[in-house]
């Protein structure tokens, strides 16, 4: 299903944001070491020199290519992240992101703070020609692996030329890593037909149709599980509800079939029946999520990962620079850009 | 948990659209009866006489206190509700609004075209005062039964006004039929911090702190689940993609259940296990969604509804209809409308 250069090829360079994550340095360093074992990677730990070290010494790294870049603190969830780059210049993150601006690592992956990883990777990486902000975007749902949303969350008030510019990264990340033909976009909405919508829907809708890009209009909530469409492209305030309600549901339901079965099936099979409900409705927990836009491959983990969250954000991370998604996106968006589209 | 007056209670006098819905009047029919065994109503079927009448050849309607009233046609999905309203005068869903205008009946139920029925109702029975539009609300969920989300799609760009005066309609909503007091109204966002939001959500939060409702401020998309908040506002772009997804997973997982658990229980078991998952996830096909903001008791159906379905829609319609619904619904907005809070 996915191509795949990075497993037995290429050296990768990962830096790892050892700081972040609700659960820091304990799962970050334990899931970084974990990608090791699937990957040909470089790890590039960044922390407080101490700590990292400290949950390094539980491992038995001899021979494996571990380094720890010392940072002096982090940006925490509940800080502003320009304020907090600009109060905190030796922080994991910033430190982290500089690793990919001279060149020392190919990706880089945080669980800290969206909004410092997303601030921090404009700030130093910049953004591609274009664009007026990056995106986070990619599949989010176990029963549908291969229908990719873009916006998450990261902008909440889109011009169209932003909303076209989403359908032009998901339709690169569909094509190159999910292998998909000429991928096809649909914009979100409340009806199929063209009159169906909001203004900004109206007014996406003509701009993605004088597109290069395979749009194929207007699709409903229900499209996401229908295999009509490959990429659906919303705002990030619609991508964020639409996320975090699946997560909410996806806990809900997997408590209601643990209900609905208890004492029809073993208790240990109960539960496996369950996580894996769960699971297939929080794929941005085990894959993490890629950052579009900026010159550079980021991803951006779930703040609540567990080191196998982090592992399979590597994982998708290493993949991704493999196969050097940033420069095809790089490609796409100039293409809009010389047509005009990314100008209203 | 529901206040019940309509069952056991004074005769309700419900007027069913019979030719809506996408099976028409076999189906409509037999769910209209079915909900007659349950409570004290008079069934008013409308809809073309013969056809309706060959459907009630099949039941034994002895002593039952069951009419027909004959009308002419059926305005359609695909046909643009206006315009169908002024072309088919005769049809279904006009003859059985004018019943509930002439005070012939308490409760009109419909299946058939959305923006016809709410259109027919608006033009007949007239908007509540300060009112610019009518909604639909309601809960939706089955793991989330006391939570209610209004609008679900009938308002595609809103302003402020309207946003609160879907709060205080879902709250009305919650306090009367759900037996909650004070319910606690939140605004859909993507976060809990007042700044957090697009413009709408902005503009809207400070029209409902001002308000007498018990608005606790932005909700996310998992605080369906949380039991954080009772009545949860958003506009209908949003609610209509959120019922469209939910319905669609629910679909997806119930078919995931289905193939994770074959070999694990006996097929019958595992299909009413699936059919139960599927259900709680499309929660208006049972209950139906009440339509809010007009001078007379409507529900509108989900199209694809089974007799069931109807069934429960007219359930749903008499307790409220019992309830004193409108009433209490008109006054709420009176409240709102003297405080100006109706008019930006």
């Amino acid at each position: 299903m996915f191509k795949d250069p990075g497993r037995g090829g290429a050296l990768v360079k990962v830096a790892v944001d050892a700081m972040g994550g609700d659960f820091g340095p304990s799962e970050t360093v334990k899931g970084a070491l974990q990608a090791m074992e699937a990957h040909n990677i470089e790890l590039l730990l960044v922390g407080d020199r101490e700590v990292v070290e400290a949950e390094l010494a539980h491992y038995d790294i001899k021979g494996k290519s571990v380094q720890v870049v010392a940072s002096e603190g982090k940006i925490g969830d509940d800080e502003h992240p320009i304020e907090g780059l600009r109060r905190k210049p030796k922080s994991s993150i910033l430190v982290a992101t500089k690793l990919m601006k001279t060149g020392d690592a190919d990706l880089l992956v945080s669980m800290g703070s969206t909004g410092a990883s997303m601030a921090s990777s404009v700030f130093l990486l910049g953004l591609m020609e274009g664009l007026e902000r990056p995106c986070i975007g990619g599949p989010f749902l176990g029963v549908a692996p291969r229908t990719v949303l873009v916006d998450m969350g990261s902008n909440i008030d889109c011009r169209p030329s932003l909303m076209v510019s989403f359908g032009a990264l998901g339709s690169v990340f569909s094509h190159e890593y999910l292998g998909i033909e000429n991928p096809k976009v649909g914009l979100l909405s409340v009806g199929s037909e063209a009159a169906k919508g909001n203004r900004q829907v109206h007014d996406s809708y003509e701009l993605l149709q004088e597109s290069h890009l395979n749009f194929i209009g207007n699709v409903e909530g229900m499209d996401f599980f229908t295999g009509r469409v490959d990429v659906i492209v919303c705002d990030g305030f619609v991508g964020n509800i639409i996320m975090k309600f699946t997560e909410g549901l996806g806990t809900a339901l997997s408590r209601y079939v643990e209900q609905r079965l208890a004492g029809h099936l073993p208790a240990d099979e109960l539960g496996k029946v369950s996580d894996d409900l769960w699971q297939t409705t929080n794929m941005p927990r085990t894959m993490g999520g890629p950052l579009f836009g900026v010159n550079g491959m980021v991803m951006i983990g779930h703040g609540s990962c567990r080191a196998s969250g982090i592992a399979g954000a590597i994982d998708t991370g290493v993949r991704c620079a493999g196969i050097g998604m940033v420069d095809s996106m790089r490609q796409e968006l100039a293409r809009l850009a010389s047509a005009g589209a990314l100008k209203s």
